[in-house]
């Protein structure tokens, strides 16, 4: 059977070529990269080679601006918390309700159990941020505004240069959950007013566990996991020389496919989206199609739910999700389309379809090919009762075609 | 040139057959063990492997009391951390002065800048805990003991199932730093008084980058990284599947080779220990030599300086270290001997000898052949001055010889 991995945003394959970099690192330049010996030299230097790789990719000023963390959400959780250890008179957060959990878990604690004040900003039915709301919330109470570069259900950007410059007006520490837009995205720190950026490997065929985030020189910085003075104070613990050589090495094959396996993945993606919309009816995209990463499709399929399609598509070899893979446990809907106020969300099922740099034409071939199928079938033995008398017409940018259906 | 590595406390090399296991996670079942489908749930039955592994190395009871973190220091942020977030009415913390920088320097910034009042126990000369001091440090204020199991310097162990016991009186959870411990002494959780425990892959021949903290079941617990539900809500981020595996697999081999690799590493050492100080006059161990890790030998050569022999050591192609590896960048003398009020610390220079597995009686035999060479030649053109007047014997097990020396 054919295999079709459409689940990038959740994760992707290492690319072979970053395999081969870290092998080394394992049994061979294993010795701590801190110990004064020979030994932990070349792995001292080879930790210094990632660093500029990533400085390449990111666009930023100055190399030690990269502290090493173990992954996206750990970067997130260190700026937040950074930025109020620091700033003990500012007790306010500003961040969106879509923003990952990595941001939104952090911030429920610390309003529930330590006096933070956070402002949530809204987003419209397309997914875009509220300005007007944003503007509002700032003051000079705000720590941190903590602001996602691209959603990772709907691959909506937001303008976070923009929304950066306005938190400086107010003096507050701008970060911005980069997750999923590097190696997505061209990103030029330098000439932002952004003051910290999370990333994580696993999202650029780079290894799990390892990751991020980006603190510009001059802001000050407390580290969340204390410890040795490795990464220069900012992160303590045995730095995982392996894998960051292996995210060195994802952040400089991101910035050398940039240009030309962007645009060949926007394509198939592009296809994927306007042939599954034609071929099967009352579906839409969710998310703004303008301002959204070139990978990432989350289409939404009326009177149907999303673990039947996800099912049968794993049956065939296909793999996607619905919402992200961190909270694919639980049976709530996403807190994502939640917030766009897509209408009747509970007889919707919602597919996200994340591509990549691994996938190809025939990838997209065989999704046309199975799923209209999986989803008129399940419709047809549907226990979603249709009510079409309360339904107002869905807000994506497809308007779905208002035809009768027998659930039967 | 021979390469002889003894610096296996700062870390060891992966084993090659952990690096077999780790490859397929990569490239092959690389997608997000949290994710629905097919892809995604062969990496998480490896993920329970792995934790089974582990379960078995330290004698748990339970497989999902072991939670998978990035190392060794996140394991011991997180267990204080904790404590501190589920029992706010206790606002204080007993650990000891030995501890390794991950329990130490966030104990200081909790007392710096949250109140937080923390007991350092003292140590002896021999490095043996006052127990005296630990008894009256505990009250019913304390929220968490955290002990080291064995030092990662000196090797000395500390008796913290008696400790455990003690803490329980009180109602303290008592937390365990483990890293060193773990895969060279027998260890059995479940029959314990010990609440948590961390665990650090890359000291047991498994990957950097990967630890665990082994919380026991009903002992309450708050994530120090929030965000997604992976981990059962104590430890979010996107499971390191690569890692996870490799750290599995160490345990596995660490629980084999427990009896015989690890008699025959204390041969080595014994044999190392033993024969340096018959050719090496004025040097003498750290430490007790009884309670102390098989693979460890801390020796203190007077009259000359660590780094000079550590460089000399190098371009023999020998790596030891003075102290730990994460604190080797400062020059200040290892607060562990500053601590066991090891006599003219600054004219001493002490070399940490760590064995593993990986080494052999020729690697012993290099180093019997090189060192003693090295230390009269730099003791020979020692800048170092004799402060003969002042000099109280050196509290050690083995006596230095009191000859004189020439400087010149
Ligand atoms: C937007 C966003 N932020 C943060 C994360 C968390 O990153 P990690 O899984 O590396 O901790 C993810 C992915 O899981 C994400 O998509
Ligand atoms: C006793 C002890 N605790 C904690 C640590 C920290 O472990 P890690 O480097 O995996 O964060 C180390 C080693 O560095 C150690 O020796």
């Amino acid at each position: 059977m054919r295999s079709v991995y459409l689940d990038n945003n959740a994760t992707t394959r290492v690319d072979p070529e970053v395999v081969q970099t870290m092998l080394p690192f394992f049994t061979d330049q294993f010795a701590n990269p801190s110990s004064g010996h020979n030994f932990g030299s070349s792995a001292s230097a080879a930790i210094t080679t990632a660093r500029r790789q990533l400085q390449a990719l990111i666009g930023a000023e100055f190399e030690h601006e990269i502290v090493f963390t173990s992954g996206g959400t750990e970067s997130d959780n260190a700026a937040i918390l950074s930025a109020l250890e620091i700033m003990p008179d500012r007790t306010q957060i500003v961040t969106s309700v879509v923003e990952h959990p990595a941001v939104l878990t952090l911030c429920a604690h610390l309003e529930k159990r330590h006096g933070i004040k956070v402002h949530r900003i809204p987003v419209d039915q397309h997914g875009r941020l509220d300005l007007q709301a944003y503007r509002m919330a700032l003051s000079p109470h705000v720590a941190i505004v903590s602001i996602m570069w691209a959603n990772n259900e709907t691959g909506t950007i937001f303008p976070v240069a923009q929304l950066a410059s306005l938190a400086k007006e107010v003096g507050a520490i701008f970060h911005t959950d980069a997750v999923q837009a590097v190696g997505k995205l061209p990103i030029h720190l330098k000439s932002s007013a952004i003051d910290m950026l999370s990333l994580s490997g696993h999202k650029l065929h780079g290894p799990k566990g390892i990751g991020a985030l980006w603190v510009r020189r001059g802001v000050r910085f407390e580290a969340m996991i204390k410890g040795g003075h490795q990464e220069r104070g900012r992160r303590a613990g045995t730095a995982n020389t392996a894998g960051i050589v292996g995210l060195g090495k994802a952040a400089e094959l991101a910035l050398k496919f940039m240009e030309d396996e962007n645009g060949r993945v926007r394509s198939l993606r592009d296809r994927l989206e306007k042939e599954l919309l034609q071929r099967i009816p009352d579906a839409f995209v969710t998310g703004t199609p303008l301002e959204r990463l070139p990978n990432t499709s989350n289409i939404a399929f009326e009177q149907v739910e999303a673990d039947g399609i996800l099912l049968h598509l794993d049956r065939y070899g296909i793999a996607c999700s619905s919402g992200s893979a961190c909270t694919s446990d639980s049976p709530e809907p996403s807190h994502v389309l939640t917030a766009m106020n897509i209408p009747h969300i509970s007889a919707l099922g919602v597919i996200r379809f994340s591509l990549s740099r691994d996938n190809c034409d025939d990838d997209i071939d065989y999704v046309l090919d199975v799923l209209p199928g999986i989803v008129s079938d399940l419709r047809g033995s549907s226990s979603v009762t249709p009510k079409r008398a309360k339904r107002r017409r869905p807000l994506g940018f497809v308007d779905p075609k208002e035809k009768g259906r027998n659930p039967s």
